[in-house]
Parts: C-alpha cells; structure tokens; sequence
C-alpha cells in the first residue's frame, strides 16, 4: 500500500512533502482536497482526517501524521535521505523549518491566497501591504544566508530547502519578485535541476487553471 | 559556566525557553536584549548573535542555537524532561510547535506588538484586525483539543505546552480573552501551577512597565 498525501495543487506546505516524496524515490499517490470549497474546514475533515483543518496530511499504513515539518522529518527517518548527517545538522535543518514556518512560508501563502484566490474586491490591501512588507524582510534573511551557499544546510539539498522553497515556484503574483533576489533564484535554479524535480501543479493537481 | 539566554520580558518566543529551563530546575541567566530600539535588527546582532534577527537565542558552552523550537528539543535531550517518552508523543509535540509557530504565536506575538508597542495613531486596523480574526480560529482548534485533555500531548507538560502557551500569560490588550476559552483558561491554570512556574515578565526584564 503506498504512502498517501491529502494535499492540492496550490498549496505550498503541501508541495514540501510532495516534492520530498519525489526526489526520495518513494511511491506515493496524491489524495486532492476541495481547500477553496471549504474541505480543510469541514467537520468531517476535522473530525476524520486532521484537527488543525490544514493540509498536508500524510497517511502511511497505520500512521497519519500533519505538519510538513513533522512529515519532512518522518521520511527522512524512513528514506535516510534530506535529514542531515550530525546531531549539528539536523539542528540547523529543524531552525530553518521553523524559521520558515513562522516568516516565510507561513505569511507568504496567506499573502499569496489573499492576492489571487479571493474576488478582487474583496482583497484586503492594508493587510496585503503590510504582509508583503514583512516578508521582505524574510526574503532578505534568506538571501545573504545563500550568498556563499548552494543549499540551506551542509553540501546538499535538505529539508530546510524543501521547506523554504514550496511557495517561490508558482508564478502567480506573489510577494517574491525572483529578479530581486539573485542569490535565491540561484538556489532555485539548483533545486529544479534535482533529478526528479516537478513544479508543484505537475505533482498535485490545482484548482484553479494555472496561469503562466 | 551557565547557560545564557538572549530574551527581554515582552517577548513569548523568549518565555518558552525561559520557562522549560525554569521548570528543568537549570541555571540560566537572561541577556537583555533592547528589542524595542532596533537591537536585534542591527548589523551587529545579526552578525554576532542571530542572521534572523530575532530573540530567543540560547548559548551553552559552545552550542548557540537558535528559535525557541530548536532550543527546546535540545533542552529536552540534555534534561530528559518534556520532549516526550515514545517516537510518536515526539512527532506529536513537534506538530504543535510547528502549529504554534504557524498559526498561533508567530501572528499573536505580532499583533500583540501592533496593539501595544507602537504608537496608537500608527497601528494598522484592518490589519489588526484581520489578525485577530485569523487568530480566533487557532484559538478555537486548541481550545478543542483540550476539551478533555491535561496538557497538549501525554499526560504531562511538554515543550508543546510552553510553545503554545507563551504569549497568554501576557495581561496587554491582544486577540485572546482569556474569558471566551474555558478550555484554554483552565489548562493555564494548570500550566501556572507548576512548581516553580513564573510570570513571563519575572523570568526575563520588560521593557515597557507591565500593565496589571
């Protein structure tokens, strides 16, 4: 029986594992979820699949695990790949998963639902200025940590990149403006050129007609 | 030599650490950070101290580690104390810290800064509250979860109860009413009766003078 995730395709901290999963070598089939009608919020999606009404959700045989973080880190533990070699690293990968969490990933896939996904009246401009202002900040932190780096942690790809990628690849308009960030289009450029490497609408399917 | 920890008062993500290593019965010292004039946004704490800019960092020995969540985990395994007994009460408190930093303390320990900390004429409404609204929904997922639990996950304190309670025990205007989560109200209760517990601002040095 093979690995299931609940996911769809817009969803960034959906895409950390999906990509994970990929670059592993692990099978796996994706379950979509109904996110923009509602299905995380349910209170059968609550009840039966997670109580934070939030994707991803991993299922694998017996156990069923949420939070990205925690399913980035199950893999590793299963694959023993992207989990870093030392106490040291591991360490460094989990800072940057929660770094992510907390100011990248976390606003920047709130900021990119409320600029493309919700009726264009309706968008709350105050709200989207001021989280684009912050995530500046973020980007910028994430910027000079890769100026004498290929990845995040150690001489590889890890989950602190899968982490803090899954929100850079859609090429809706966003808070990140790849032209300003030299040094994490270049790590973009290395994480797309992993073997096996998909964009996220290829590994899950999306709601909403990709625009290009 | 004792472990020292980068903090000031007004700062949850600081409580965490402070609490577990108060409650681990460890000798630690607080650094003052001046948060409030830019401290952990200078070139110099950057450099020195935290590339994210940011409080908690803990140093011990050696070891300087940062965000609360790592600090925690590395507390637990120097302490054997509140990072859980199986493999899966570890994933489970991971998932509520990674939730916390996400969708709990990340947004409440900044709206809290925008209702308090700056001028009344500069705080942003809509986004306040947005926040806010935001914020209720997380209020509600662990205000469910502990309809018929002691703590987060087990049957004790874990690093999940010190990540999740940290801005609550804080007396300023803030999106918790502390009035409207029976459940959340009584598992503080229960968190501040721990032997050796303290308020936030008498572990660590406020800026501000608290208001009562």
């Amino acid at each position: 029986m093979s690995i299931k995730l609940y996911c769809f395709g817009e969803s960034g901290h959906s895409y950390k594992v999906a990509l994970a999963l990929t670059l592993s070598g692990t099978e796996w089939e994706a379950i979509h979820v109904d996110f923009f009608n509602g299905e995380t919020r349910s209170p059968e999606f609550r009840n039966n699949v997670n109580e934070m009404g939030e994707c991803p959700v991993l299922v694998d045989g017996d156990v069923k695990l949420t939070q990205s973080g925690v399913i980035l880190d199950y893999l590793s533990e299963k694959t023993g790949k992207f989990g870093g070699s030392t106490p040291e690293e591991k360490r460094e990968i989990l800072r940057w998963v929660l770094w992510d969490n907390h100011k990248l990933s976390g606003p920047g896939g709130m900021t990119r639902f409320l600029m493309n996904f919700i009726p264009e009246e309706k968008r709350p401009r105050e709200v989207i200025a001021f989280t684009k202002a912050r995530l500046k900040s973020a980007f910028k932190v994430l910027d000079d940590h890769l100026a004498d780096r290929d990845f995040l942690v150690g001489d590889s790809i890890t989950n602190a990149d899968f982490s803090c990628c899954c929100y850079l690849f859609f090429e809706e308009p966003s808070a990140f403006v790849r032209a300003d960030w030299p040094n994490i289009s270049a790590w973009l450029d290395r994480i797309a050129a992993q073997p096996g490497w998909q964009h996220p609408y290829d590994l899950m399917t999306p709601a909403f007609p990709p625009r290009s």
